[in-house]
């Protein structure tokens, strides 16, 4: 990895360490300022968001923001792979780091199967970049006093339970049984280092040789790439506007042994799955003895319908596992998921966690459990919903204004906006898309495309745009001004 | 999991609450007050330490702990098999509850191997339990002043670097240079959810189809079985007093792939790796183009004898895989490892860690770089060392009072004492180990048997015994009470 050019890190670092609420505003006014006052000459290109993003030991998306920021200021501005280059300013001194070429010996190494298809990325600032919550507006003196709390309780000096702490087990049967309609308890619930690691438990209990593992296309693609690497293999099943396609299941001619899901909020076209489709799905799972994995994706958001029960509490035949998170609700970087899985898997999946990596850590578990006993978490998560739902709104009548637009040559439609933390703006064809991308990338602006969520050749086009960026105004009008046909 | 009779979990639980820091004790008084009070009957059978530590929300060895004390007050005690009982007291109430059957229907499931063989545990309450550090000596105070000023940084609403936080990669690589002798930098090193993850993220990169790996014997069990279910063959590869052998690597028809070695304290025997199998090992490994996994366990504790640095410093051609973690020089509820690759591993692991769960939750990453930046790591191992040499001291002299008991009909020798936080209670049969474990057990006692440490028949008879116990004088005195022959 390079060290950026022309950008001091330990000095933005610095500056950066004295806003730590407002990170990604501190750094557009480092850049600004930098610029403005000609530290940053024309021309020079800014670091790639990503590589930058590390060097600063921070969240992709505070580079991107500051990016877009800058681009709406017009202070810089970006081409498609060239990135994103200052608009004006004197010329800089160059102070590349030297760095040592790696040049070692390497021994026999197996081949792990690549991942099948290229990372999401563009060096472009992405707009509305999805599955980002906004964590500004976390209740954070009540939320340390939680961690205060549970660091009263002094540290262990054993390892602990495999399956989680029983206090955040007993929080998290709670929170279903009062919000999702399904009576669990604490013995049912396993803790897990997020979805992700739920997933992966879940196929190693319940795949066996031979078998194979249904997953929805467009789905979420660090799933499908784990399991492949796991050696499981992993077919596509379609998906629609209404989420998983059932026929499209019950036409396999082998069943998969286990087929992931994600009812309440398909991802990431945005669906919740119908009744109808639910009670095709479980019958499906009865007919061919096999299993669902229920991802309760993005449940905790859903605007102006009413709440579905988890698919889960459907499940008379305990058949059905399911994979929640607080990524969504509270923040990624905490890595706490949780499976509940029928009683057959219970033991099985403790043990494999056992071996995997002993359990999740501690205070971060009592944290939570803390945060949800006292009442906060429920107060977060009807907050947020609030405040996304009026996001959600601005964003639609924002995207309306611009497809509007018939000059741009597409027709743009927003689908999805029932529940969770973006939309998916979809265009009949890949031609609008395309002309949509190209126009943002000649001002140094990209979004993420849907077709990066299928894999093999997508029937959809179009991008997905999370509306949960505290910047999101900003983002919009940055976006409205690389759209405008001059 | 049957809810243990006649002890009321809440009550026990409440009374626990307002003792975080020295919960042993807590549940020492509730029991001897409840037993004194006639509020359990004589010859009640108090519920197995296993389950009843999960009831509670607690170690087990707070539970093993507590049982030894009242063993050693003459308050209980047990017999194999029955477990331990009380010695004085009146009838108490039963207050069972009742729980419905888990009478489910179980689909197909696929054979995960079993676990090839049975747990270590014994519900008699198990004397210095190894590999649990004491963390009554944490500076409490400042180490939840480290985590305050983690969490005043704020959360982030996205995900991280896969490698870990930049912050403590950049002090476990400075660490590393101070004290093993070992020039790494930051880039080198991956965080993982505990040394165990870092094994198993290790085999996935290094072991290909027909590939084997070497493990010690008598070796870790849980590192052997994990690897097992992930699917890899694993070989065992004797290990002696002074580590593993590499004769019996070096005889091998068809080598390793990999060999998992821990040259800085073999667990659970205790040698260090002498310095001609240390090149011998190296040797090997460029001899037939195979990978060593340094497991670098105990490094922290080595008593009257110089440092030796890390094999993976030794490694000029970058075969080396260095693991280390935080679970004994901190806390193992911890879960925050390491494992520092040579360049041509390092950004499969980053990915294969990406697939896995994302990366290693936050907070407490920060934590650690935190008390590491500090100077306060240091001091703590420094106290430590100091602690454990002097504990261990007082072992020796007890154990060899013991052993000196030749009515016992046994010679056991102390081995394994310069490193580490246990020694190897070596009998040169089974016979004397057996003699031992039976007056144990009519106590209501037992110790860790080496025997459960090997894969197949034990060439090694005796037991582990850790001197990390705060309650280890009582411990002791409980052993000599139960091997003095009247």
């Amino acid at each position: 990895m390079a060290r950026p050019s022309t950008i001091e890190i330990p000095i933005v670092r610095a500056a950066l360490k004295a806003h730590p609420r407002r990170i990604s505003a501190a750094l557009t006014e480092v850049l600004r300022s930098r610029i403005m006052k000609g530290g940053l000459a024309s021309a020079t290109r800014l670091p790639a968001s990503r590589a930058f993003a590390r060097e600063l030991g921070v969240a992709r998306n505070v580079v991107t923001e500051a990016y877009a920021v800058l681009a709406a200021e017009g202070l810089v501005s970006g081409r498609a792979g060239v990135g994103t280059v200052v608009q004006a300013g004197v010329a800089p001194q160059s102070n590349d780091a030297v760095r040592q070429p790696a040049n070692r010996r390497q021994g026999h190494l197996p081949s792990i199967p690549a991942p099948s298809q290229a990372p999401i990325s563009s060096d472009a600032p992405i707009l509305f970049e999805p599955c980002v919550p906004d964590v500004s507006f976390l209740d954070e003196a009540a939320w340390r006093s939680c961690w205060r709390r549970s660091l009263r309780r002094g540290v262990s000096g054993d390892y602990q339970d495999p399956a989680g702490e029983a206090f955040l087990r007993t929080e998290i049967a709670h929170h279903l049984s009062q919000t999702r309609g399904w009576t669990v308890g604490a013995d049912d619930v396993l803790v897990t280092n997020g979805a992700l690691e739920a997933l992966n438990l879940l196929a190693r209990v319940l795949i066996g040789q031979g078998d194979w593992i249904g997953m929805e296309t467009p789905g979420w693609p660090a799933a499908r790439e784990a399991l492949r690497i796991g050696g499981f293999e992993v077919r596509s099943i379609k998906a629609d506007l209404d989420g998983l396609d059932i026929d499209d299941l019950a036409r396999r001619q082998a069943s998969p042994r286990a087929v992931i899901v994600t009812p309440a909020h398909q991802f990431p076209l945005g669906g919740r799955l119908p009744a109808d489709r639910r009670r095709a799905l479980i019958a499906w799972a009865e007919r061919h003895d096999a299993w669902i994995i229920e991802d309760d994706y993005d449940s905790a958001f859903r605007f102006d319908v009413p709440a579905l029960p988890a698919l889960a509490a459907m499940d008379a035949n305990q058949r059905i596992a399911h994979v929640g998170s607080f990524s969504k609700t509270l923040a990624p970087a905490l890595r706490i998921g949780y499976v509940i899985g029928p009683a057959a898997l219970r033991e099985r999946l403790r043990e494999l966690k056992l071996l995997l990596n002993y359990h999740t850590a501690t205070f971060g578990q009592l944290a939570i459990a803390q945060f949800m006993a006292d009442g906060l978490y429920e107060r977060h998560l009807a907050r947020m919903r609030r405040l996304y739902s009026g996001r959600r709104q601005a964003m639609v009548s924002a995207l309306r204004g611009v497809s509007a637009l018939r000059r741009l040559g597409h027709d743009g439609t927003i689908e999805g906006i029932e529940a969770g933390l973006h939309l998916f703006w979809r265009f009949p064809s890949s031609r609008g898309a395309k002309e949509v991308a190209d126009r943002l990338a000649r001002s140094a602006l990209s979004l993420t495309p849907i077709e990066a969520y299928s894999d093999g050749a997508s029937p959809w086009h179009g991008f997905l745009a999370g509306f949960t960026s505290p910047r999101m105004d900003t983002e919009l009008s940055a976006l409205q001004a690389a759209l405008t046909v001059p």
